[in-house]
C-alpha cells in the first residue's frame, strides 16, 4: 500500500488542514462515539448526541420516577408531539402547526396518503418510485387493500416520474433522497406538476430532514412524513414525524382515528370528533421515553443549520469520492449515486460483486457502513460528527482490506452489515 | 378527626400487621417511588421499576453510544417486539409466538378489529361497550369509515352484551376491565358465545394485564391487545402488544402492512409479501429505548406472579372500601364499581359531586390517584410497590381532607388532577 501517487489535495495533512478549518467542528464534541470507530452509518442510524443520554436519565428519574403520572401535564409529555414537531418544522420548510411528531414514518405515510387519497375521491392512481425503500410501497399497498376502491399503484423510475404524473393521478408519493443510491427527487419540480394536474404530493423525508436545507412549504408539499433517528439522530427508531400543509388541515381526515386525536380527549366522550389542525393526525399515546431522547439531536441539528451540515456534508462526500477513485480505482468498486454531489443525499452508495465481505471487513476495522442486497455498500456522511481525516482514514482501511485481500478472511463470519 | 370508633381488624396496626406477612412484600424495594407520596395511579402510570432506570441508561451507552447501527443484531433490537412479546404471553395466557410487543394500543386495535372483520366478510356488526375507554370507539369508528363497507358499532353495556351477541355480529371487542367503574368482564362466557355464533373476539387488556390472571387460549380468545404502563411498569407511553391465537395466524391479514411484517425485510422486495406468524401484524421500526425500558416490569410482574398479585390487590381494594365506608360514610361518596372485589379489576372509583378539587386536594397532600369526568374519581391498587398501611394513610389523608373542608382551598388550582 502507497500514498505516495496522490495529489497533494487528497493529502491526509490536506484532509486535517481542512478539518482545522471547519465552521461545524466544534458539533463533532457534543456527540458520544466509541474509540476507534469511523461511523459512516448515520443515514440509518445516528450516534447518540451526549446530552441526548443525559436527557433520557435526566427524564427516566426526574419525570417518570419522580414525577410519575403528574407528569403527563407538569412535564409536559402531552405536548411533546406539538413543541417537537415545531422544532422539527423549522428544519423542513414548514410552518409551527403543520408537524407534529408521532408513531413511525410506515404509520405516518399510510395516514397521509390516506388523507390525500380521501381528498381526491374520484381519482384511483397513486404514483410511486419503486425502487424506493420498499416499506413504503408496502404501507400503500396495505392502504389499497384496506380501502378496496380499486386504486392503483403506478410505479415509475426517477426519469419516468413526470410522465407518470397525469390528471388521473390522486397522489404522488416519493422520497426525497433514495434510500440506496441517494439520488434526490426535484421537489419543487415534481410538486408544481402534481399541483397543475390537480395532484396531491406526499413526500418521505427520511434521508433528507436533517442532511440537506428541505423546504416543503417552498415547494407548495401538501403531505409529508419522516424519521428522526438518522440525520435527526433522534435514537434507535425514535418517533416519526407527519406533515400537513395548514391549507389542508380543516378538511382532511385519517384513518387512524384515537383519543390523541380527539377534538376533547379528556372529555371521554363516546364517539369521535377531530381535534383542530394537526392534532387530528394524532392516534393514541407516545412512547415519552423515545420521544425525550430525540430532542438534543433535533437541536443540534437547529444550532448547526442545514446550509452549512448540506456544505460540509458534499465535501465529505467528494472527498471520499475522489479518494476511491484515486486509490481503488482498479478495485471493482462502481459508483451507485450520481456522480455530481449535487444530485445525491447525504451518503454515497458503490457496487461491488463482493460488497457483503468487504463491509464486513470494513466493520471488523472500526468503518461503520453497511450493505444493501445484492451488491451495494453505502457509506454515510453525516457532518456534524465526522472529519474530514475520517473519511481519509475510512479509505485508507478500505485500500487495505482490498489490497491484501483481508476480506477474504473467513474470520469475519459473524460481522452482520446489514442494519 | 378521631378514629376510635374503628374496630381492631381496620385499625393501622392491623394494616401494619398485614404488611409484615405480605409475601409480595419484597417487590416494594424494587421500585422508586419519591418520599412521601402514596401512589393510587398505576392504573393509569405505573411506577419505575429501578431496574428499569438502570437498564435504559445502559442501553442507552452501551448499545446506541457504543454498539451504534450493530446493536440491531448484536444487542437483539430487531427481536425485541418478539422476545418481550413471548415475555408477556406468559402473563396473559397466551402461547410463545401468539405476541408481540408494538406501536400503542390504539393502533393495535385498529390492527386486530380489521383482521378480525376480513376474516367475517359477510357480517357488518360490531359490539362494543359504548362506556369503554373510547378511544377503542375511536379506533373502530375510523376503521369503519376507511373501509366503508357498511359495518356499524352495536353499543352494549355490560348487562346488554349477551344479548347483542347474534348470528350477525363479525367481531365483540371489549376491554376485559373497564377503566371507569373497573368492573370485570366474563371473558370466558362471552368468547363462548361469541364463537357459539361464529363471532370473533378482540379483547382490550389494557386493565388487566400484570393485574390479575387472565387466560386468552383458556377463554378461546381470538385476537387480544393491551398495554404495557400500567400495571406492568414499563413507562410513559411504552410500547402495547397483539396477540393472535395460533389457529388464525396462517390466515389473518392487516391493514397496516409494512416492512417489519415482510417475510424477508432485508431482501427489499418491492412488493408485500407478509411474514408467517405474528409477525405479520408488525409495521415498522419500534421506539427501541421505550421497549428496553419497559422489560424490567414484565420481569417483576412474571417473578411476583398473578395469582398472588392479584389477592393482595383484592385485599387492598377491599380495606380502602371499608375505611371509606367506616370513616367517610357520610361524606357523600357513592362506590363507582362493584361492591364485590370479585367483580371488579385493579382500581375502584368513587364518585363525588366535587370529585375534582377532592382530587387535586389529595394529590396535593401526596395520595395520588385521578380524576375522570364528571364526577369519578379512581383509586388504583397495584400491590407490588403498595403496603397496607399505605391504604391506611391514603384514607386518612382524604379523611383529614373532607372534615377539615380542605379540598375547597383555592390554592389547589393549579393541580391537574386529569392523567
Amino acid at each position: 500500500m502507497t500514498t505516495t501517487a496522490l495529489p497533494a489535495y487528497l493529502s491526509r495533512d490536506a484532509a486535517v488542514a481542512m478539518d482545522a478549518a471547519d465552521p461545524l467542528a466544534s458539533f463533532i464534541g457534543e456527540f458520544t462515539l466509541p474509540e476507534g470507530v469511523i461511523y459512516l452509518n448515520g443515514n440509518s442510524l445516528g450516534p447518540s448526541p451526549t446530552a441526548a443520554i443525559a436527557r433520557l436519565n435526566e427524564a427516566a428519574i426526574e419525570e417518570w420516577s419522580k414525577g410519575l403520572v403528574t407528569s403527563w401535564n407538569r412535564a409536559g409529555w402531552f405536548q411533546l408531539p406539538y413543541r417537537l414537531g415545531d422544532r422539527i418544522a423549522g428544519l423542513i420548510g414548514a410552518a409551527p402547526g403543520e408537524v407534529v411528531m408521532t408513531d413511525g414514518t410506515s404509520l405516518n405515510l399510510f395516514r397521509m396518503v390516506a388523507a390525500a387519497l380521501a381528498m381526491r375521491p374520484d381519482r384511483r392512481v397513486i404514483v410511486m418510485e419503486g425502487s424506493n425503500f420498499p416499506t413504503d410501497n408496502y404501507v400503500i399497498q396495505g392502504l389499497i387493500e384496506t380501502l378496496g376502491r380499486g386504486h392503483v399503484i403506478r410505479f415509475a423510475e426517477k426519469g419516468e416520474i413526470a410522465a407518470a404524473i397525469t390528471d388521473d393521478v390522486a397522489a404522488v408519493v416519493l422520497t426525497q433522497v433514495h434510500y440506496k443510491s441517494a439520488h434526490i427527487l426535484d421537489m419543487a419540480g415534481i410538486s408544481a406538476q402534481a399541483r397543475a394536474v390537480g395532484a396531491l404530493t406526499v413526500w418521505d423525508l427520511c434521508h433528507s430532514a436533517g442532511a440537506m436545507p428541505v423546504d416543503l412549504n417552498g415547494c407548495g408539499v401538501d403531505f409529508a412524513v419522516g424519521c428522526t433517528y438518522k440525520y435527526l439522530n433522534g435514537g434507535p427508531g425514535s418517533p416519526g414525524f407527519q406533515f400537513a400543509a395548514q391549507r389542508h388541515q380543516a378538511d382532511m381526515v385519517q384513518p387512524l382515528t384515537g383519543w390523541w386525536g380527539h377534538a376533547a380527549p379528556f372529555a371521554f366522550d363516546r364517539d369521535y370528533a377531530p381535534a383542530t389542525g394537526i392534532g387530528r393526525m394524532l392516534t393514541g399515546t407516545q412512547p415519552i421515553l423515545s420521544m425525550i431522547a430525540a430532542e438534543a439531536g433535533i437541536d443540534i441539528a437547529t444550532r448547526a443549520g442545514l446550509e452549512a451540515t448540506r456544505a460540509k456534508s458534499r465535501a465529505l462526500g467528494e472527498l471520499f469520492q475522489a479518494l476511491v477513485a484515486s486509490r481503488l480505482g482498479d478495485a471493482g468498486f462502481t459508483l451507485g449515486s450520481p456522480a455530481n454531489a449535487d444530485d445525491r443525499g447525504g451518503h454515497i452508495a458503490f457496487e461491488h460483486a463482493h460488497g457483503y465481505p468487504i463491509m464486513k471487513a470494513l466493520i471488523s476495522k472500526g468503518v461503520i457502513g453497511d450493505f444493501r442486497a445484492p451488491t451495494t455498500i453505502r457509506f454515510g456522511f453525516s457532518p456534524l460528527y465526522l472529519r474530514y481525516a475520517d473519511i481519509w482514514d475510512a479509505v485508507d482501511v478500505l485500500h487495505h482490506i482490498m489490497t491484501t485481500g483481508l476480506w477474504r478472511d473467513p474470520g469475519f463470519a459473524a460481522v452482520d452489515a446489514v442494519t
